[in-house]
């Protein structure tokens, strides 16, 4: 008998569950509000419940339950720590209630995770068993696959990109995420028209400087506003120095970058592909190197969730899923 | 029958070869010097002069031979790019010429992913399955093992964390390695001195600026020179820096620091734990971890070129070790 993964994604805002067979067909999908606000409880009940709709007449068919959920969480152990969207959670062990619930093997992920696994498996990276997988949006997440194994680390921690510390104005200790993510970006931008830059941006914003986020930002750039052109490219530079630090130390084939601001294409990607030309080691850690956009949309999470299940939380070599999907 | 490996350890001065059996009993063992100076084909003779010295007389017994070498090299190809130690070595196929010459499979590593493998299969590491070895001498390389297996990327460059980008300062960018190895010491040092620092360091030196090295330093900082010890608390909370990076992209259980800045001792291991505490992401990345120095002496290139070789280049699991070895 064919065997089928159910997957669930658990976002801040929407909460999604699917059931693929094991070629990865979709078989079922529904999707709901998370309705993080009503707490810890509630929403461990709307998962219960959500994974009840997808679940098959013969649960038999079903091998395994695959999450994506927000970090931190320790994916050795299917423990959420402490997800800033998730008001009220703090070290929930999310795999063992949904185990004990349903009685089935369970493996959570973090979302760039388990998106490095669904690149890796039907996106940009197919067929690579190097991949860098980075998400660019609130946050500055990712996910690594080394030689076809996600990394996870000893406890389940691992490939924490947006938090990799740099040293900038002349002594202060920031990372990648508090230079180069959204809100710094938004930051930023609200910091230089106060003092007097020259910019439309606000207009774009509707003439409130709280309004002025990072899509704000974006969407001036494109229009060619130079000091918008100049905060992406300044957030691409710090991006570029965090994929220099990656190939030094995974020497990857392909990079892939996702999230909201990803979105702003060649503004932010120009920026990332010359600095890592130019800080790379040597042209051998970027001959035949890949920087590409993320091919996924919005089922990246229900997918690679499928994906981890597979891979028994990424335990086993992606090379698995040739076999199986 | 019980099969054995040779081993050979390719510095810049020294060229060591060794025979182990299966249980890494050292079964002979001999050095000589490189001479690198009289150029490629004459190290290359050398290397298999020596290599004959450790053949058993019966050569069947021999299964493999594992060779440690200065980076950067390609640990996937056995070529040797082009080390600043080795003068006139480019883009040598190494690991094909001792193939060749001795009709036995060959596996190469640079030193320091050697080491990595030697302090986890009978060092500081033992029985760790997520290990990150550093060496900081006049050079900051490292060595990194996930999940069992050597993490060598998509061509045999990885796990170079002294050129991980760690300061931008407006237009500078700086590497760990050009902050924190032996000759940025020794920079620093004569810098802080011409500029009119107060510290013996020079009377370490015999009174000649040019003669203050990194060795000097760590004598001066031993003997409580208030600059000195800055001076490697710099080094070490760059160092520590370097390592945050590395917790939070692998998320490993011990960090083992070798190499000859590393004798300078709690000098400058004190400021990179401090570090190390001050700006991870979370106790969760920290809880259980140990700092600790590397604990194999002169024979860590030679027993981990042996651990190379049975891995097959590190692309089997360490765990294959104990059952060998």
């Amino acid at each position: 008998m064919d065997k089928e993964i159910i997957t669930v994604d658990l976002g801040g805002t929407q909460l999604r569950a699917a059931r693929y067979d094991s070629a990865l067909n979709l078989l079922a999908r529904e999707h709901t509000l998370t309705g993080a606000d009503d707490g810890l409880e509630a929403v461990l009940a709307r998962i219960k419940a959500i994974i009840r709709l997808v679940m098959p007449a013969n649960r038999e068919r079903v091998e395994s339950i695959g999450i994506s959920a927000p970090g931190p969480l320790n994916s050795k152990t299917g423990v959420i720590v402490a997800p800033p969207n998730l008001p009220g959670w703090h070290d929930v062990p999310l795999g063992a209630i949904i185990e004990a619930e349903f009685g089935l093997p369970t493996y959570i992920g973090n979302d760039a995770n388990v998106a490095a696994l669904a690149e890796a498996s039907q996106g940009a990276a197919q067929g690579c068993r190097h991949v860098c997988y980075i998400t660019v949006s609130t946050g500055i997440g990712s996910g690594i696959i080394c030689d076809g194994r996600l990394v996870t680390g000893h406890a389940g921690l691992a490939a924490e990109l947006g938090h990799i510390p740099i040293i900038v104005d002349g002594g202060r200790v920031s990372s990648i995420e508090l230079e180069a993510a959204g809100p710094a970006i938004a930051r930023q931008a609200r910091q230089a028209i106060r003092a007097g830059g020259n910019s439309d941006m606000l207009a774009v914003a509707a003439g409130e400087l709280e309004r002025l986020d990072a899509r704000a930002v974006g969407m001036a750039a494109a229009r060619g506003d130079a000091l918008a052109v100049e905060l992406l490219a300044y957030a691409g530079r710090i991006i570029g120095l965090g994929i220099v630090t990656v190939l030094h130390l995974f020497n990857p084939q392909i990079i892939v970058i996702g999230g909201g601001v990803s979105k702003t294409g060649e503004l932010l990607f120009a920026p990332i592909r010359e600095t890592v030309r130019d800080h790379a080691l040597d042209s051998a850690f970027t001959a035949g190197l890949r920087i590409e956009a993320a091919a996924l949309g919005d089922d990246v999470a229900l997918v690679g969730a499928a994906a981890l299940a597979a891979t028994q939380g990424g335990d086993i070599d992606i090379a698995t899923l040739d076999r199986r999907f």
